[in-house]
């Protein structure tokens, strides 16, 4: 049996072992309980399930100060950023309390039998259903909202799938922490057991994904480690969904207008965003277009400025750090990439990386700069036209999110910018920043490959998706069909022969 | 370059050289074409594709004569059958222009900048856009609706997706002269080149699946061609969705009750059920659970009856029928399997299968008798009690649909039969036959693996997600969000700041 050790990035020491690697049985005896835990789960209902998830919430409210002092000694993110972190996961807890009270997200829809241009019609009832036990992947750099608690951990229970985590190695005393109070609360609120599970180690999260009694998968890393977990499912007899949240470069267009305009504020707060949390955002913007000129040197002076400003940081542990210094050891000696400004060198071993400024030309662009690099770095890409812009762009590859920063005077532009951008990425941010993904209705964290392999989101409330399936109903008695599906059950939107319906509108 | 012929398999001859095999480079060029078609056919709008849709409905039902005419002498299905299928595909067609006129499927959610509980939120809005071309597999089993034209062009081309279809090379000719009435149409209707292309030959299939412009596959086949096209996939820089509908057993119940009440009727219509189309359906019943005992017993005899009226019967080519007397034979040599009836066999060579009755007990049932047989056979399966069915249910393999029959005095049974076939179908169909799919808003035709590999429907309005993605847009000035977006649009459902909205009803 291997140990797993919690360490301090700050000072490299092992703070404790947490556990030790779970085994191939134990990975057995967790998948088996969940699979138990299914039916039960579901049979909690909407609202049952709604009151499960505001105690999660609550139980992590309750234990905060714990969670977040934990966190702070395995990440070395600080207290301010982790507080922030925990807020946002029990405030999605009860934001998908909510959206099991509303009840749209069963996509209930009924079409009574009739006749119809292609002959009669049975009744055919459909909605969604949960789809089973669900294995999340903790993601290292948010370890209370991509984690053991988090939006693929609340999406799924709501959906009514059992879950269980594998908790990241680089914070393994969180994890194991968040699932104690999490375990805690969900026996308390009378959930059935096995409704959540973790597991440690990385043959234990391999062991997982080809179980059985799993059924999708949501990740959150790189797409090396998604290739190898999609090597897993295709060798299972059952290929499952796999949900992975991989890689993203995040573009930043400023227009001439915008830099004109602004140039220099633009400058200071982009360095903010993309050396927040040491630059280890899935949303980190990592490529920005300046205009070439004046308006355009501006902008980039304020860059070097902040920059030069900050101190070598901490970063979650000494791989990814290393990591770190080699990518951009690599990026600096491409052809056409000059070092505009670093932050002050204080420590640049172990776990900590200095912050990097590096600028080129459209035309000289290499592709190394086109793919993520994790940590506080970005490269300023100068272009002459908006021709050369426009071509550029159509060469990036799909993020998550892409950027605008745009002038009073730029209006068609803005059109192609967006239009371009568009097809390469989940969300389109105007005159903002890509760090800090909001949880609401209208929400989307996604995009083509390499941003995920889904046309799902993992932030919002329709992430839920991902963890149902649709049934149909054909010609059933009342007494088998879902509540929600049965003739009078009118407290839920749903669609009914062809017509929408909302509660309270008929 | 090699020939593709159009084989008539009533009589195994070559009756025309339909086109040559679809070189690497005009592969190229179609996927080429699509792209450039994606933007125009989006830009086209909801209102212009609804009128594109009915325009392509149209051209089918002009043109109807002569498409069944070449798909009977291909396929040997049989008029009467093909007339219905090419009505069910353009009134699929005609539906997704009310699913497009609707609005409803682009889940168009507006949040407003707010303060919540995890802070300000900026102006979030999220609706689903095209994804970009398609590549569509025709199935050998419906030339008209699971081909060229059907579920998945129509979902497709509603989404603003441009479409390439593979021709299947049981029916070459059906599906180039299907693309040219098509193809004219959409010319006609004002739609861009390249909204609709057409390759042939296998290694065309897997060029178009590789190629960089394609954007997900749309594949109706069996769980071989999957793996192959997933194993394209998987080589791709960039993974795509592969949206397959691939083997289903269909397994139906006969509770005792229903036995009692119905068993010869029930037992001639499973098999009028299973043999139509000479049992080349999806959703062929392959499977069959009868109480042991004389109930059961009257309907195994009725079954019998129907199979020894029967005659061989024409398949969709040699290959399928060998395979099919290939597989049959095997099975009745399983320990345990019993030959009720054969059809009459006036001639069993070349594209010609004879129906089969085979019968066992759960206790003896065989793991060959639980996997999808393409063809006129099923196995009827005789359970002494409960608690013997129940068990046997639970080591079935996943199905499109799942069928009970009931009877008047069995509403526990119902609820366990109800709860336990959930967990492994995606229809479930009380007191009726799982042949016909009927296109509706409520349909849903999918499943766990082996059913499909994904957690979509291929049949119904909801197919559309399938070949859609989401986008959402922060803070964007009104001039560059789609129309569907902006504050005033209020012709569609949406969903505002949390709370459900649909037309006319504020």
């Amino acid at each position: 049996m291997t140990d797993v050790p919690s360490i301090d990035p700050r000072t490299g020491a092992t703070v404790e072992i947490v556990a030790a690697e779970t085994t191939p049985e134990q990975v057995d005896q967790f998948a088996r309980q969940a699979l138990a835990a299914a039916g039960p789960l579901d049979a909690m209902g909407r609202h049952g399930r709604a009151g499960l998830l505001d105690r999660l919430a609550d139980a992590l409210d309750t234990a905060r100060e714990q969670i977040v002092a934990v966190a702070d000694r395995e990440t070395g993110l600080g207290t301010t950023r982790l507080t922030g972190e925990l807020t946002r996961t029990t405030y999605q807890l009860r934001l998908f309390a909510d959206v099991l009270r509303d009840g749209g997200y069963l996509e209930a829809t009924i079409d009574h039998a009739a006749d119809t241009a292609m002959g009669p019609r049975p009744d055919l009832r459909r909605m969604l259903v949960p789809i089973g036990p669900i294995a999340v992947f903790g993601a290292s750099n948010f370890p209370l909202a991509f984690s053991v608690p988090g939006g693929d951990t609340a999406s799924a229970l709501a959906a009514g799938c059992p879950v269980i985590t594998k908790a990241h190695g680089s914070h393994p005393a969180t994890a194991q922490l968040c699932f104690d109070v999490l375990a805690a609360a969900a026996s308390d609120a009378g959930a059935p057991d096995g409704t959540l599970g973790i597991v440690h180690g990385q043959q234990a999260g391999a062991d997982l994904v080809a179980h059985p009694a799993v059924r999708a998968v949501g990740f959150t890393g790189s797409t090396v480690g998604a290739r190898a977990l999609l090597a897993v499912i295709e060798q299972r007899p059952d290929p499952i969904p796999f949900y992975g949240e991989l890689s993203s470069l995040n573009p930043v267009v400023v227009t001439p207008a915008a830099a004109s305009d602004r140039g220099a504020q633009i400058g200071a707060d982009l360095v903010s965003s993309y050396t927040l949390g040491a630059g280890q955002f899935c949303t980190k913007p990592g490529l920005v277009f300046l205009p070439a000129g004046p308006d355009g040197d501006a902008t980039l002076a304020a860059m070097g400025e902040a920059i030069a400003d900050t101190t070598a940081m901490v970063m979650l542990n000494a791989g990814i750090a290393h990591a770190y210094r080699n990518r951009t050891a690599d990026l600096r000696a491409e052809p056409g990439i000059v070092t505009v400004a670093s932050g002050q060198t204080t420590d640049t071993t172990g776990s900590r990386g200095t912050p990097l400024l590096l600028t080129t030309t459209v035309a000289d662009l290499p592709a190394a700069a086109t793919e993520e690099c994790f940590g506080p770095v970005a490269v300023v890409a100068r272009y002459r036209d908006t021709a050369e812009l426009l071509a550029a762009i159509d060469g990036l590859p799909s993020s998550l999110t892409a950027t605008i920063h745009r002038g009073a005077d730029d209006p068609l532009l803005l059109a192609d910018l967006s239009g371009r951008l568009l097809t390469r990425a989940g969300r389109l941010i105007y005159d903002g920043y890509p760090t800090g993904v909001a949880v609401s209705w209208a929400q989307h964290h996604g995009g083509p490959w390499p941003a995920t392999n889904s046309q799902h989101t993992s932030v919002g409330t329709s992430a839920i998706r991902r963890f149902l399936r649709p049934v149909t109903w054909q010609n059933a008695p009342a007494d088998v069909l879902p509540a929600e599906l049965t003739d009078d059950y009118d407290t839920i939107p749903r669609r009914l022969d062809g017509d929408p319906y909302i509660p309270g509108r008929r």
